[in-house]
């Protein structure tokens, strides 16, 4: 492996002194990019893209031509564990995500094995082990999953949903299913993550998109208790290094001191929370990541740069801030407006770490 | 007009003693009662129900019956205002309301009055009067309003949406046209609600569902702001009595302080915030409403007896809490079960006011 010529984005995972703020961008290759367009188009659909290893090392080196970006993310769908699992994963035309056999009942859940991440994920280890050829030591590679909940939200509904009526209906009507399939997504998390790592992933990040649709009680019991149980079992060394791992639970502003108790190296954070509020929340026993509304990718360059002044001045001076969008980048963003936002960045970064 | 029989309600959110916890559910006029469903197909679509006194009074009684709730809330639509304003609300099946005429740009937005309530919405007053009557002073009538924001995001969009992208493109990139159109609509709404109240509303309520998407920053200059200059117009005294007022936006935990400070009566809490939490940051400048998770009425009669014991003690001895859901009840929920949620409330609450 070649050595790491710009690892500012793990030195800030792990509050290390940087010269200035790291930043990449949630969904960073994606339809926002015409290049992505084009890749996604020939490939026909999005799975394709994701199931061919030299494919997805391409749309995950996209965004880095283009931009000064700090890190690369995998290219991959938050869905691929339940996938292996067996539930017929597809996407229906500007629908969203699909499962052909949606899990219901215990004797549904008590079927689910956990995948081998070499066997049925194979092809994920393969597209890690190519980007990593590929980047050839220019920025850390970021390997990522759902996490449980969020997975057995789609798991449950089948698809995407607004309610969360069937989840939370097994959830609240079931609890032990619920449990038992949360566990088993756990042990399948973990060894997913783990297998990304072995294969060069220098950094993890759990996406729990769905846990701010919790009560504080049930986001303790259904969702943190899980994210605890993988953050447990992480292999956090690797190639001699500390593998930094970050928590994002979307709107999850009034968890942020717990979440920080889990041993997770840093937490993403969505637009909701000012920053401030989050590290005082956190009292600096992690780093944090975000949180630029990616809306604000439609406005001027000169109203993106001025909102960048604001969540710098709102994080305040001293490392361990990793600039980032609170969620992932729209499609409909100009790719101009993306460089500009990465810019000032790089511009009115360096005065807070002086 | 009769001498009103039940005024738990008025009383909890004036924080006056109460001998137990008032309990109302939002959107109990609604598809999970079949004797709705009845009316409702007789009547064809949903705005015809909205437009028609008699229907609309019928199906505000409809909860009453089965019920021993003490309030009745009007049954009409949030999106009544720009309706009135000309833009053209429609329904699709299962799509959700649509506007035919979007408002974009700065244009269309100097082009919106504001409507008369008596004229344009006449048909919304006349509902308020009739099931007034028709209550016959047994609970109090809510009225109630959608926030500026609120409309303005399905203004802009055209409809619901996902991402918010185009209202938020608008107030990111000009955002005096966005005030102008939150101007217009404040002062629309401060109208509405206060012809409510003279034609006997006797609490009013606001409701901002997606003032959560926004920044805590974005939240207090394009959301709280218009709320603020809603409370200082509305009418505080009727029929020789205070008019509570209710601002409820949906993921506010963050800035409940802040909704106190505005000279509401009360606010709205949804499930994702721990009322003692709550009660804690609001320091019992106002009442609270909320706030169990509507999903929890799939559950067993007892499971949703041990939730309603929990979110009582969470609130803990003492007045100003109204029993609610966190957000609308689900179309798909058995009725039996919510006579359980509130049998369970008028059961375990009186403890708490001793």
């Amino acid at each position: 492996m070649s050595t790491l010529q710009n690892d500012l984005y793990l030195r800030a995972l792990l509050r290390e002194p940087t010269e200035r703020t790291p930043i990449w961008m949630m969904r960073q290759a994606g339809r926002y990019l015409p290049e992505y367009r084009e890749i996604r188009k020939e490939a026909g659909d999005f799975m394709t893209l994701c199931k061919n290893p030299e494919l997805a090392c391409e749309v995950t080196m996209q965004p880095l031509r283009r931009f000064p970006l700090d890190a690369a993310i995998l290219f991959s769908d938050i869905l691929t564990i339940p996938d292996a699992m067996g539930l017929g994963l597809y996407f229906e035309a500007g629908e969203g995500p699909k499962f052909e056999r949606p899990v219901r009942d215990l004797a549904a859940i008590n079927k689910l094995g956990v995948p081998d991440p070499e066997q049925e994920l194979g092809y994920v280890m393969n597209a890690v082990r190519t980007i990593r050829r590929e980047l050839k030591g220019s920025v850390p590679l970021i390997g990522f999953s759902g996490s449980p909940w969020t997975l057995a939200t789609y798991m449950v509904e089948g698809g995407s949903t607004k309610n969360f009526s069937e989840v939370k209906k097994l959830m609240f009507a079931e609890p032990q299913a619920m449990h038992k399939l949360l566990d088993t997504l756990a042990q399948s998390v973990t060894s997913y993550l783990n297998a990304q790592i072995a294969a060069g992933a220098q950094a993890v990040m759990v996406f729990d998109t769905w846990g701010g649709v919790l009560s504080p009680r049930d986001y303790r019991e259904f969702s943190l208790r899980y994210m605890q149980q993988i953050v447990d079992g992480l292999t956090r060394e690797n190639e001699g290094r500390r593998v930094p791992v970050t928590l994002f639970t979307k709107n999850a502003g009034p968890w942020l001191d717990e979440m920080a108790k889990t041993g997770a190296d840093a937490l993403g954070v969505d637009w909701t929370t000012d920053l401030a509020d989050a590290r005082k929340l956190v009292q600096d026993k992690v780093a944090l990541q975000g949180n630029m509304d990616p809306s604000m990718l439609y406005a001027s360059p000169a109203r993106i740069e001025e909102e960048v002044a604001t969540i710098l001045a709102s994080y305040g001076h001293g490392h361990g801030h990793v600039f980032n969008l609170g969620h992932g980048i729209h499609p409909q963003v100009d790719p101009d407006h993306a460089a500009a936002f990465i810019e000032a960045v790089h511009k009115l970064s360096p005065a807070y770490h002086r």
